[in-house]
């Protein structure tokens, strides 16, 4: 290269309630690292927000994606997604010059978009809908957390499904092939044997732990379960009725404009997306339903990288390429 | 009298999630004390099982009810609806001779309607529909506890109205009259000023708390307000799940047997009430529907004094009347 990229490198951070995902490029857009860690994961830690808000979940996500860059000369180091990190979650080699690029959670799903303006429905571990007219107005509904609110979201599944689960023996109408792989969920939750649904429910679970629910869902769904495809598009039906007072409210029945798909859910349940686009296009027609196939985290840095100093002109140009390159690689 | 009362009493006690009721009768089923606590109460307790049935409450409503025993020579207390009472809920000078009667949460309701088959359709802070058919067999579903089960109870709906609270301002139609007793009454409960909602969700409400916002809900649905209805509709709905699975695993569509309601919401809200009856015959349309007017503290009684020593031949017909007796004074 006759143009070295200069010691300058993006460390982009994407908090769920259910996982952390962490990426470094360096300033001419390029991956230099990534590490994740989630609910799933035994080094992930526990919390009101959610097992992706502990500070545990994060320091693990951001060691395996900093370790690369360990060995190399970080002049500055671009924090995009917060607007602030605790003292001791990056090693002290790379805290010489931070610059934080805090980023709204509408504002990746945007940015993958490449859209200026449009809907961000979000259906992950909590679920909101984001709106934004041409003119720059700005509708954002729900995100009031679990049992409040965050309609459609996956711990909305995830509660479905379990009281779905307790319901499966009253008659033959319930019956559900999630009954055993939710039971077993929940057991490991508590690393308890034998542990009922009642007492889990009675002590108020963890919401990642239930948000985590929502992958069995999904696939039993997939796989002909009448009960769970019925719960993916309850869930749908939360969610769009959210949807349907940021549309009323923003006046965009008619709007020509993007809409994405965010979160885990909404991203990766074929189902789930297909009932709420569905129903969508009876609310306003002209939306554009998008799904985009980067990581979450990648938005955020593009969202962040348009106000950082000594990056690349193509930045955001060469960051995209290396997921449509994958994705060419992976058919 | 020629034939005096013999020192014999009988203790009743209804606990459910909310409140306790208390009743001491004497020999002839005369009523002797009566004392209540609830989550209204500040003498009541808070517990995982809901205000009713911490000790707190349970010694409250007792004390209330026995004073006037304490003058008195007691020779037996039968404990109506207990298999035990922890050691220091009676006054020492009651508990000389104690005899236990436990009662199945379905039997005071059924003794209520001097029933020996029939439905049970429960919804107070918890819910469950029990069913028995003439010849014995029985099924009883639900009564899993607020999040996992209770569909239809007073916790559900007080669930419901939070969340419907959360989105009134969201469009319009969501407009409702519960959004500022709903708010106020939470804040009560943190006695915190200024106390958002979505605080107090986040810390997972007493279930006793957001079950007493059913009154509210069926005060203001009973007022005009449509979304407090549809709450109550909604809920009732729930209830009558339950009650399809009870009448096809019991093989009741044609029963021509009682169908009782039980627990504060079922007894006292007519919206609630009327919307199950009038599903509920679509389902069973020869079942009787029936709301028994006593307290349901005098369904435990009932219920417990066919197997009690040393009362009165006609107990239960003195008992029954003490009420329509009130019930023709009140009109």
């Amino acid at each position: 290269m006759t143009d070295p990229s200069p010691p300058i490198y993006v460390l982009g951070l994407d908090s769920g309630g259910t996982k952390t995902d962490c990426l470094v490029v360096d300033a001419s857009g390029a991956i230099v690292g990534q590490g994740s860690c989630s609910v799933h994961d035994a080094a992930s830690g526990r919390g009101a927000e959610g097992a992706g808000r502990s500070l545990e979940t994060l320091r693990e996500a951001v060691r395996r994606a900093t370790e690369p860059l360990l060995p190399m000369r970080v002049d500055t180091l671009h924090i995009a997604g917060r607007a602030s990190l605790p003292d001791d979650i990056l090693d002290r080699r790379l805290t010489e010059n931070l610059v934080y690029h805090p980023v709204r959670e509408c504002e990746g799903p945007m940015a993958l978009a490449n859209a200026s303006a449009g809907v961000v429905a979000l259906a992950g571990t909590g679920a909101f809908v984001y709106g934004r007219t041409s003119d720059g107005r700005e509708l954002c509904l729900d995100a009031l957390g679990p049992l409040l609110g965050d309609s459609g979201s996956a711990f909305d599944i995830g509660l479905r499904a379990i009281r779905a689960v307790a319901r499966a023996h009253w008659h033959p109408r319930h019956a559900t092939t999630l009954v055993e792989p939710v039971q077993r969920a929940c057991q490991q939750f508590h690393r308890k044997e034998g542990m009922g649904l009642v007492e889990y429910m009675l002590e108020c679970p963890d919401r990642s732990e239930v948000a985590s629910l929502a992958r069995i869902v999904d696939a039993h769904a997939s796989s002909g379960d009448g009960i769970a495809r019925r719960i993916l598009e309850e869930a749908a039906d939360g969610l769009l009725e959210t949807f349907r007072d940021v549309v009323a409210g923003l006046d965009m029945v008619d709007a020509d404009l993007p809409c994405i798909a965010a979160g885990s859910v909404a991203r990766k349940s074929r189902i789930y997306w297909e009932r709420f686009s569905d129903r969508a296009a009876r609310i306003a027609p002209r939306l554009r339903m998008i799904v985009p196939t980067p990581p979450e985290v990648v938005g955020v840095i593009l969202a962040a990288s348009r106000t950082m100093d000594g990056i690349a002109a193509d930045f955001a140009l060469r960051l995209r390429y290396e997921y449509d390159k994958d994705k060419d690689q992976h058919g």
